[in-house]
């Protein structure tokens, strides 16, 4: 039953074979690895908004200035980040970039930062999609949804894990269109916003005085009455919030091996459309909120999209025609995650830094423990904040900056390794080429000889400079954006992310040294091939004379008879009363084999077995004890509990003896 | 670690032959046994009250009536019960007795009753006892408990648990204390509540108009004003509410085994004693609180008896005091049902209608599968009702009433049964007196004959017609009474028990029909006690060349070699290019044993496996399968989870294959 449910949810097994025709075509994989980056414009502009607004209403003047930064250490992102797809085309994410070059805490460090965001971004994202939906329905006859959303987050969880679970080309295809239904959407809002805007000139209402908290700690209401350090102090953390937005802009580097042929061509191309996407939303989202005087209310009753599009397009067809596609490309953005979860937890568990059940595919090729793991733990996230996105945003960055830090050092790393053994190959053709003009009789040999050299002066320095000189730049402005958000947000929240990755990094240390001493233990040096033969003493431990007991007794003397092994019948006395008739009985049924009758004064049946096997073993230590045990299988589940769980028990405590091997056998009951 | 925290929590074992040592004095068993009974003072004047004080104030009226009559029901019950006690000197529990008498049917429905009520006793007890606690500790520094009560009345539960854990006597001593430091509070709230009323007039202060709740369904203020049916719907309901008062007076009845011998004799001179104390109580309470016009609030913050105590005692130590009894007593009135329930858990296991788990005594000679069970579901019923006794009230006497009526009716049936037997004795003395006084020549031996008739004739008829008609009093009585609290009670929560109790029933007949089926499947009918000896097929699966299969190698070589069975080791081929080095290595290492590779395009070890498995035991219906299975045991649990759970699988699937046997053979990683 179970089984079929899987395969109605989950889909027929595919053959290892057919592995080659899962990949996307650019198209697919700009909506199937984008989403996540897209879809945080949704939500960033709002978060940079609440920031500047507690400070008073005319902060909102830094708005612009904020959002074009965020516009220029996106471009910065990209460039890092073709370079890393180019030099990378395996899979270049920044687990993988930093242990190559960094080394393996840097690695685990990247690895973990990055296990944390993906969880975060399923929770965020489904929770703003939610969000969307219950900023929609406000005021209609779905107006309960707002309570229900944790349920309803939840549920959008689960939906997204089995489709995951489906495999990845199905997924692709189900998510291309609500991504450019909401570019489309986004691009409509700000076209006809500033049309609107510009030809009547109409800006938001502003909430009443007293609905939007004001934060005492900077200062009076006004910008321009800030002090020095309070406006940078404000401006930070503002960015700080408005970093939210470049979330996801790494998820094409680490899929690389998902696109068609050639990989890292395709997936070069697909980070710069996405970026030029990027760009245009939250520029113009940004100067749209900014002319309109946008407040979104900090009680996340209504979000700052649904605002804008409610003032555009009157609460009509096309006010719920965005808020859908807000809300559909925000669940879709959580697929991102489910990609990108289970594909680092298989790397991590390939190199035995995670159990090794998430580096197996499951029978759809996909990672399905990975899909699993992150499901549960986006749930737990979203029970714990109550579905609120705005109050996860604090956790989200740190993860995200930190990882993209770690991955520009290591590409810069990269590049002067890079240097320097292009440099070595040089030398030697150099000294090559020297050799062959100082030697050689033949002068055309050494004009060949001194071109080589020319061509050799003229190729070198310019390629891995500009390329270390991009990825140093990357590698300081995030590492400085890391620091501010670390800074800024760290009461709100960053500080349990801070306190997480140590941890992480030590799980990650601890189960490799497990692995490693496994390994070490499995290794057949100094084992014989030709080792000697053992000898056998076999236990039967039997409750009475019933049928039930009859098969072990029958299995026993059959391994007994042909080799000549001891075997013994064992039954503990619980009630003294007993005993005589079960001896009796012996003799008909115990087919000669000697029963032994051990007392039990405390009531228990496992403690005197176990004792007098690991007696009986320890005496005879030289031979291999064989407990051939009894055990009733019922025919339902239920009926297992009414039974006494002593074969349980006594399997359960005589693993870890030494020496001991345990038979079942079991006698199914048909009724 | 588990071991030695339970020896120190539940105490060292206790051997069967220290059974007898374990018994009650009748003072301590007073304690242990009335706890229950005597406590209900504390809750059930009060829900009186609450029932006639919400048809306004001056229905306190009929307090008086009432409480004389729930104490003339008392006194029936009490004669009644001591007739059971005398009848039954083994534990005559209303399922003992309504089986014996009744039938099967009826049994179970007394004994799920009992259990339920058992439940219940525990849940109602602590909750009222915690009540007892924060009104006391209210307007103190100690006030925050109130919110904290759910989790207080977990713990106690907790406690009570443990100490039962620990075995019956000791727990006995604990409970004498709190018990008759109850009475003695009690008393003297009475008596020096009556001589301060007597000495000054001074009744307690009516909460303000409105305070109470007023139920119109019962009409306008002033109980002159109710109409006939309106009046008797009142009084039925405050009736009804008050047998709560009665709960527990069946506990001396279940619990004879316990006393010392003679054990009836002492058991019903305990329940007299028990009557005579909560008459007592029940009348003295209940006359003050009319007279002083008390006004316990339906709010729940303060209990009747707290109200009461304030106003006689002042706020002082006398006032602490009764609050502390009365915690204590209503805490410990939860340990009642601690001896009761894992006792009629057992009877109901022994007759296999309960899994026979809890027909254990642990090792120290309690119930511990019963007491743990009964912790649990009472700290259910406790969340589920946020630790209000009062609300838990109308679930109460549904079960306890309807088990007195059963038990009841079958004494009755009991006693008339002894009558036919005592006739069937009387007419063969008879016949026998009369053909010896026909017959003989000797006058002396006709006059003896005539003696014994004579005295026949006095004797019979007394004894069992009053022992008839006591029972068949009650049997109405508490008849009548569940009726009425059926009624009253259906809407505010009995309609669950009601449902509840069937239910239980029939879970009790499908564990009885699953138990016989299993007894009729062991029986050893037609089994020949010379069976044929088995041929034997080995099986061993490897995952590759490693010290970690040698052992279960050997193992099946040891097993093969004496009795010539056949013997083939699989692998799964999951990644083709591992499989030449696995062949290659198998001829060094695999001692000749035959090496067979299966492919798994769905990457999946165990589906093949049992594929192969499968068609090979179909393939040699007549021998049998030994899946020689090599497992790890690391050294650490959490180890246990980073190595495939692939033997775990294995086992389970292969449990229910016919011919097939399971023999683990363990690895132990020393590291």
């Amino acid at each position: 039953m179970w089984k079929s449910l899987k395969r109605a949810l989950v889909g027929d097994p595919i053959s290892s074979e057919q592995a080659q025709h899962e990949r996307l075509s650019k198209k697919t994989a700009l909506a199937v690895f984008s989403s996540d980056a897209l879809s945080s414009v949704a939500y960033s502009t709002e978060a940079i908004l609440l920031v500047l607004l507690a400070a008073g209403s005319v902060a909102i003047g830094y708005l612009v200035p904020i959002v074009v930064g965020i516009t220029i250490l996106l471009a910065i992102l990209t460039l890092s980040y073709r370079q890393t797809i180019h030099a990378y085309p395996s899979g270049g994410g920044a687990y993988i970039v930093a242990k190559d070059n960094l080394g393996t805490q840097p690695g685990l460090v990247a690895g973990s930062a990055l296990l944390v965001d993906y969880i975060l971004t399923v929770a965020v994202s489904v929770s703003a999609g939610v969000a969307a939906i219950t900023s929609a329905t406000q005021g209609t006859r779905l107006d309960f949804l707002h309570e229900h959303r944790v349920a309803l987050c939840i549920l959008i969880v689960v939906l997204i894990a089995l489709i995951n679970l489906r495999g990845v080309r199905e997924s692709g295809a189900i998510f291309a269109g609500p991504t450019y239904l909401f570019i489309l959407s986004m691009l409509a809002l700000v076209v006809v916003g500033f049309v609107r805007y510009y030809a009547t000139g109409e800006v938001m209402p502003t909430p009443p005085a007293g609905a939007v908290a004001h934060d005492p700690s900077v200062g009076p209401l006004g910008p321009g009455a800030l002090t020095g350090g309070a406006l940078v102090w404000l401006l930070m953390r503002a960015f700080a919030a408005g970093c939210t937005a470049l979330t996801g802009v790494e998820a094409i580097s680490n899929g690389i091996p998902a696109f068609k042929r050639p990989e890292s061509k395709n997936a070069a191309g697909t980070l710069t459309w996405m970026a030029v996407v990027m760009t245009t939303l939250i520029l113009g989202t940004g100067f749209l909120a900014y002319k309109l005087n946008a407040h979104p209310s900090s009680s996340g009753e209504e979000t700052l999209v649904s605002l804008m599009a409610r003032h555009t397009f009157g609460t009509g067809v096309f006010y719920y025609f965005v808020q859908a596609a807000t809300a559909a490309i925000l669940v879709l953005a959580a697929n991102t995650s489910f990609a990108d979860f289970p594909r680092l937890a298989s790397l991590l568990a390939a190199d035995r830094f995670l159990p090794r059940q998430f580096a197996n595919r499951g029978d759809r090729l996909v990672f399905s423990n990975g899909i699993v793991i992150l499901a549960v733990l986006a749930v737990v996230l979203i029970i714990i904040f109550k579905g609120q996105e705005q109050a996860m945003l604090p956790l989200y960055a740190v993860g995200v900056f930190l990882s993209f830090t770690l991955s520009q050092s290591g590409m810069v790393v990269h590049w002067l390794r890079e240097r320097n053994r292009e440099e070595n190959r040089a030398r030697i053709i150099r000294q090559e080429a020297e050799e062959s003009i100082h030697r050689t009789v033949d002068p055309s040999a050494a004009t060949h000889a001194r071109e080589r050299l020319r061509a050799l002066e003229r190729d070198r320095g310019g390629n891995w400079l500009t390329a270390t000189l991009v990825n140093g730049a990357g590698a300081c402005i995030t590492f400085v954006v890391l620091v501010v958000i670390t800074v800024t947000k760290f009461t709100h929240g960053a500080w349990a992310v801070i306190v997480l990755i140590p941890l992480l990094v030590v799980m990650f240390r601890a189960i490799n040294g497990h692995y490693r001493l496994v390994a070490a233990q499995l290794r057949l040096d100094g084992v014989s091939p030709s080792r000697p033969r053992m000898h056998h003493r076999i236990i039967v431990p039997v409750s009475g004379i019933h049928r039930g007991v009859l098969p072990a007794l029958d299995y026993a003397r059959s391994l007994s008879a042909n080799g000549g092994h001891e075997i013994t019948a064992v039954y503990v006395e619980i009630n003294p009363e007993n005993t005589e008739e079960v001896r009796r009985q012996w003799e008909t049924w115990g087919g000669g084999v000697h029963l032994k009758v051990l007392h039990s004064p405390f009531r228990s049946i496992t403690s005197p077995l176990i004792n007098f096997i690991s007696e009986e073993s320890c005496r005879h230590g030289d031979s291999i004890t064989t407990i051939v045990l009894p055990e009733f299988v019922p025919r339902a589940w239920w009926q297992q509990l009414l039974h006494n769980q002593t074969a349980l028990l006594l399997k359960g405590k005589l693993l870890f003896a030494r020496n001991v091997v345990v038979t079942s056998v079991p006698h199914h009951l048909r009724r």
